[in-house]
């Protein structure tokens, strides 16, 4: 059984194909630039030699196309041919209140997520669009889509509600719905594995932080609260995006600077955070590198990340009534050691002591930060979205056969 | 030496005269509805019968003369001339980043005070009215304006600032600045008297809980964090302020409603909080009595916000590394049994245990509702914002003098 992950956007396209018998990747790659003068894909077959090639690709469903004809390439392909791909899963941003799992693609899969695409105008779009690419060069293999809103459907309406007037959740379904769900999802139940504990016991503070960061509060496997809101805009700093701010300042500012409402969410999404506060860079690893040269605008932007990443851990702490496990994960939560450092050591009234020596191991696989005599454990996950989606995407279409 | 007291609003006037020899309040009121057809001031002399006179009063300075007319009238004055006022103290809203504590009122305050009428709209100009107005009435007497603002100026930058472009900062002064401060400052002192130990080495969350509501973080006697931001409607959930909301939110709101920034503005301050969420009531009385028979839009009201008040006791004992006092205060923190109780009853992790018993117990006094092995003490502490502004100005005039 091989599973191809797909995950779509305006102009990119991500895949992977799993071979699932031991959920081994076969090949990985990128396509850049889609529908720009000259495309760039990249594809990075296991075991071979990495290819470049340039050259012009309008739209996804040639983007789809020229992945799967490196993937059956007598050189650096992995497959004989197409026929091989039983099933296609994709990453879908937005699930809104209708996707509460991942689900088989149908018709009214299919213009569900058209609905959708108000919650999130710049990324369903993209994902319909790798869909129906997909269904054109490989007609009858059954797809996928893992929404990375689903696993949030357990929040309680104490935590996904705001309190603004009802009738805009009414009409439009404004309300909290969470990202990253597929890594929440896997951290936590990893989580469970690596202490062989069963997660149904555990409080679980995950923490996502990439680019994109958000935490979850995880209560027996379920997702109770998260930080990310009606878009990806709330909660954390992050690299370019602003997370939590009085509300107050958008239409003040808005007034000053006689911004659009469209503006005035660029602003928030693509020019804030790190970016903002350090004026040079959204890259945390360059905001580290700052901050330990003693650089001032840095300085701030590390303080500010780590303290309010530090304040939702508590928030959540007291959201489940007490955390056993904190895990780290994504690009800067399993790499950032100092910031992991800079948190744990300011959270010691919870209990927590790290293991410093254990927090600069750098590792692909989970690991324990936190001291022996520690009361909460505190963990490094590497996640790995793609083998979720490869999961569920086996999974529903054995149970569909 | 006798202080007055002017809390001074566009449409209101609150008054609090003060003997300080022995801080007893001699009489106190408000006039209401200034500027429309009927005003009405409220005179509540200190053991005489309470007063109350319908007429025309259009603006400021005629609402401080009448307000002096009572306080020095035959029957029902308490004192014989105006000449007994030896100063008049002022509570300001805003005082930004100049007003680091109280001042004496001079040209330069005042014009300072006018500067900042951008960040308060609403608030500071009606302050400046009562300051003119009680020049005009009281020549010669000494004023003094103390801020809302001012205790949280203590507040760290990574606290403070905003992950948003920092040209906004450097231009419009967009930051935190937080309010109920005097509240705040009160309480926690009054918190370390109780206890009978030093405030340098109390991490105290004081929890200002009225129809406005704000959590701070005291350390050591200081504002370390506070949950208003720019202006008083980010935080905690309130009687009819959002409090906290996906900022992405105003703008998908405006577009779809076609609201003007100014719109959006009132509705997330007038109509919404508790109001928009139990679609009856502002005021957290009804909640609970909606909440205690089970009604479930006031349930769900009384369960965001008791949640949302929770999870800003987690991440401020984050922000401070521990926690030692919870105080609670102002209207519904001092009065709320069932809030404080399903509060603190789910935040047993920080080793709190309540006296269910204690915090049914009603009264003026400063309280412990903890029980004796609680690791946490939990006390209710009336606050007396106006009382602080009477202290401040006696200072500040002796200081002076």
């Amino acid at each position: 059984m091989k599973v191809l992950v797909i995950n779509a956007g305006s102009s990119s396209l991500k895949y992977q194909l799993y071979d699932m018998t031991d959920e081994s990747v076969l090949a990985k790659g990128l396509v850049e630039r889609i529908g720009m003068d000259s495309s760039i894909l990249t594809h990075k077959p296991t075991g071979k030699q990495e290819v470049t090639e340039v050259s012009e690709i309008l739209e996804h469903t040639t983007a789809i196309r020229k992945v799967l004809a490196n993937l059956t390439d007598k050189e650096h392909g992995v497959i004989d041919s197409i026929e091989e791909i039983n099933a296609v899963g994709h990453r879908v941003v937005h699930g809104g209140e209708t996707f509460k799992a991942s689900a088989l693609v149908n018709g009214a899969a299919k213009s569900e997520i058209r609905r959708l695409f108000d919650l999130a105008p710049l990324h369903n779009p993209a994902a319909v669009m790798g869909i129906t690419a997909s269904e054109v060069n490989m007609p009858g293999v059954p797809q996928v889509v893992v929404f990375d809103t689903a696993f949030h459907q357990t929040m309680p309406e104490k935590a996904y509600m705001y309190a603004i007037p009802r009738v805009l959740y009414n009409k439009y379904k404004v309300r909290r719905y969470g990202a990253h769900g597929t890594s929440h999802d896997f951290v936590s139940k990893a989580v469970a594995e690596y202490l062989e504990r069963p997660l149904e016991d555990l409080k679980i503070i995950t923490c996502h932080i990439g680019n994109g960061a958000s935490v979850t509060a995880v209560q027996g496997g379920i997702s109770v609260d998260t930080s990310m809101g009606m878009t990806p805009l709330e909660g954390l700093m992050m690299g370019t995006r602003s997370g939590d701010i009085d509300p107050a300042v958008v239409p003040y500012v808005m007034n000053k600077e006689e911004l659009t409402p469209g503006e005035a969410s660029s602003m928030l999404n693509k020019h804030s955070g790190l970016l903002a506060i350090s004026g040079t860079s959204s890259d945390m690893r360059d905001i580290i590198e700052g901050y330990e040269k003693g650089e001032p605008n840095a300085t701030l932007a590390f303080e500010m990340y780590e303290y309010r990443l530090r304040k939702y851990i508590g928030a959540y702490a007291a959201a489940m009534d007490g955390v056993d496990v904190i895990a780290f994960t994504a690009g800067v939560g399993e790499n950032a050691v100092v910031l992991r450092e800079k948190v744990l050591s300011n959270l010691t009234f919870l209990g927590i002591e790290l293991d410093k020596e254990a927090n600069k191991i750098r590792s692909g696989d989970p690991r324990r930060i936190s001291a022996s005599g520690s009361k909460v454990e505190v963990l490094v996950v590497p996640t790995n979205e793609e083998l979720v989606i490869a999961r569920d995407t086996l999974r529903i279409v054995q149970e569909q056969a």
